[in-house]
């Protein structure tokens, strides 16, 4: 067994992450990381009728540049996981119905970049992939529109609200390659605190990350300190402030090396975003354009990559449910 | 590598289904299957307010049922892999929210069972895990509000509708034990071939069907024959006659030992359910009570188990998409 301590997975052998893409909407597009992506939008329709058209037209382009950009033949990559916010992830399934690779749905709302990286790098080390191929999308407008209101009536966003990051993040992973690998892997349990405020993801999905990290580092007998960055997926500047209390009430310090997408792709002072990014696009976007490139310049060379989801929906939301939350990490070293 | 053909997996020790579980609705429990569940529920709200709270709750007790007919602790299921129908698989998360299982949410529509299935055989093979549990579940009144119409409306049903089975199915998969087992896994590509109407989910699912059914032939090297029977997760009498059809025209004839599990649940001539069962927890169900009881009794010895999902929503209906198919497949040997 792979398992070490209760729900960490060493692979056998490290595996490769060949290559990233990422593309983006405007706003993110005027963010501090824009320089990052491969392609920036300069508006959220893309040339589509339907913001659902705009963001599944946005992971097809994403996943068509990560192929392009590995220089493998699709027809090499083994198996395809895919997810995104929309009701039934219907940006992933028609995004990517011309793609011909055998195609695995996945659902973990905002977590579904890392868990597509997990579940890759499970499969490759299993020996029943060469090449595996992971991605996500999000839309701020069309996921406002479903999970809240929609933007026609101009609602005002409370301060804990965050942005959903418009933009898909997409990568391969390699059975063989110079790295980054994905080294160890911690898939989540669902923890749920009784957040009811779906203004308020942050505080909803903090205690799953903490969970998930707190784990992480048990289960591997490592500190904080090993990692050069921890980094969780969209927790925005409330669930990262809650992540560091957390952390440090149960004596894991994570003050100097710990890091937020939802912090990192947005401007606090300038682009009023409220408590930062949010979305399945924030991780993944943020992953494959700043982090990786950090890795692959070495400026990073070891993170913890943990993205955090929120798994609710309006009606549970009208019905008063609260909001169970979860978050999955990847070890990832040069 | 473990894959053989272009898309299909063998697995190096084939992976024991230690156990299973099935709960359905009143109508499944009427018909001609019913003896074969576990736990036939009396009322479509099972003591709860709402359809989506009733389906989680069925969820979660076909989990509990699954895990005590197996006898084992829940801490020892390494994995558990879960999906549902409803927006943001609610059904799930919301169900299984207090298992302390690692959970890693699926969504392949009415595919869901199998695509656990196939992903628990994987990470069983690729030694990350000694037991993994899948489930999913559906029901007919929460899916007819979420996809087509309220109830209340009392909408009339096109001859081609299906009824979207009530109920939940699970299994627990394990490193070791007497069978049956999971042999070979075909994970399936996406297929669209133009049909539109979400009354006619059998003819929009089929081609998936056919697709994955004919490419794990070729790449196991297998006839119709081999099997004792093959049977698709929810094409109805529709979709089951077009599988026949487009089958038999590429040289595959499947009429001795070919059946649907939305055409075995329900009575065509009593119970007025059109063109048969749909729903993740159709092949959910069958499979957990029917298949898995004549697999044990070994009146069934070698089956291709496919469940095909339908991966739209009713905002790709309103907005003129056409429906993308899907369908994965499992060979299960006593």
């Amino acid at each position: 067994m792979k398992k070490i301590g209760t729900q960490t997975f060493k692979l056998s052998n490290p595996v490769t992450i060949l290559e990233t893409a990422s593309v983006v909407g405007s706003k993110e597009a005027s963010g501090p990381l824009a320089k990052y992506f491969d392609h920036c939008l300069e508006d959220e329709f893309y040339g589509e009728k339907t913001w659902e058209k705009a963001e599944s037209k946005i992971i097809k382009e994403t996943v068509n540049t990560v192929i392009t950009k590995a220089n493998i033949p699709a027809s090499k990559i083994d198996v395809c996981f895919a997810g995104d916010l929309l009701n039934q992830c219907i940006s992933s399934s028609f995004g990517l119905r011309e793609l011909g690779i055998p195609f695995l749905g996945i659902f973990g709302a905002c977590s579904t970049f890392v868990e597509g990286m997990l579940l890759s790098s499970m499969l490759i080390d299993g020996d029943f992939a060469e090449y595996a191929l992971c991605a996500t999308s999000s839309h701020f407008c069309s996921a406002e529109k479903q999970f809240r209101f929609p933007l026609e009536l101009g609602n005002q966003r409370p301060p804990t609200s965050q942005w959903t990051v418009t933009g898909s993040g997409a990568a391969i992973l390699a059975k063989n390659g110079t790295g980054p690998f994905v080294t160890h892997v911690t898939p989540g349990k669902i923890v749920d605190m009784g957040i009811k405020d779906a203004n308020n993801m942050g505080s909803a999905m903090a205690p799953a990350a903490v969970d998930t990290i707190i784990t992480h580092f048990k289960d591997t007998g490592r500190n904080p300190s090993y990692y050069d960055m921890i980094v969780t997926g969209d927790l925005g500047h409330i669930g990262k402030e809650i992540v560091m209390d957390l952390t440090k009430s149960q004596g894991y310090n994570l003050k100097s090396n710990y890091d937020d997408c939802g912090v990192l792709i947005f401007d606090k002072e300038k682009q009023d975003t409220h408590s930062g990014g949010s979305g399945c696009a924030c991780c993944g976007t943020v992953f494959s354009g700043y982090l990786y490139n950090q890795l692959k310049q070495k400026k990073l060379k070891k993170i913890l990559l943990i993205a955090t989801g929120a798994l609710m929906n309006s009606t549970s939301t009208q019905q008063g449910e609260s909001i169970p939350g979860i978050a999955h990490a990847v070890s990832i070293e040069i």
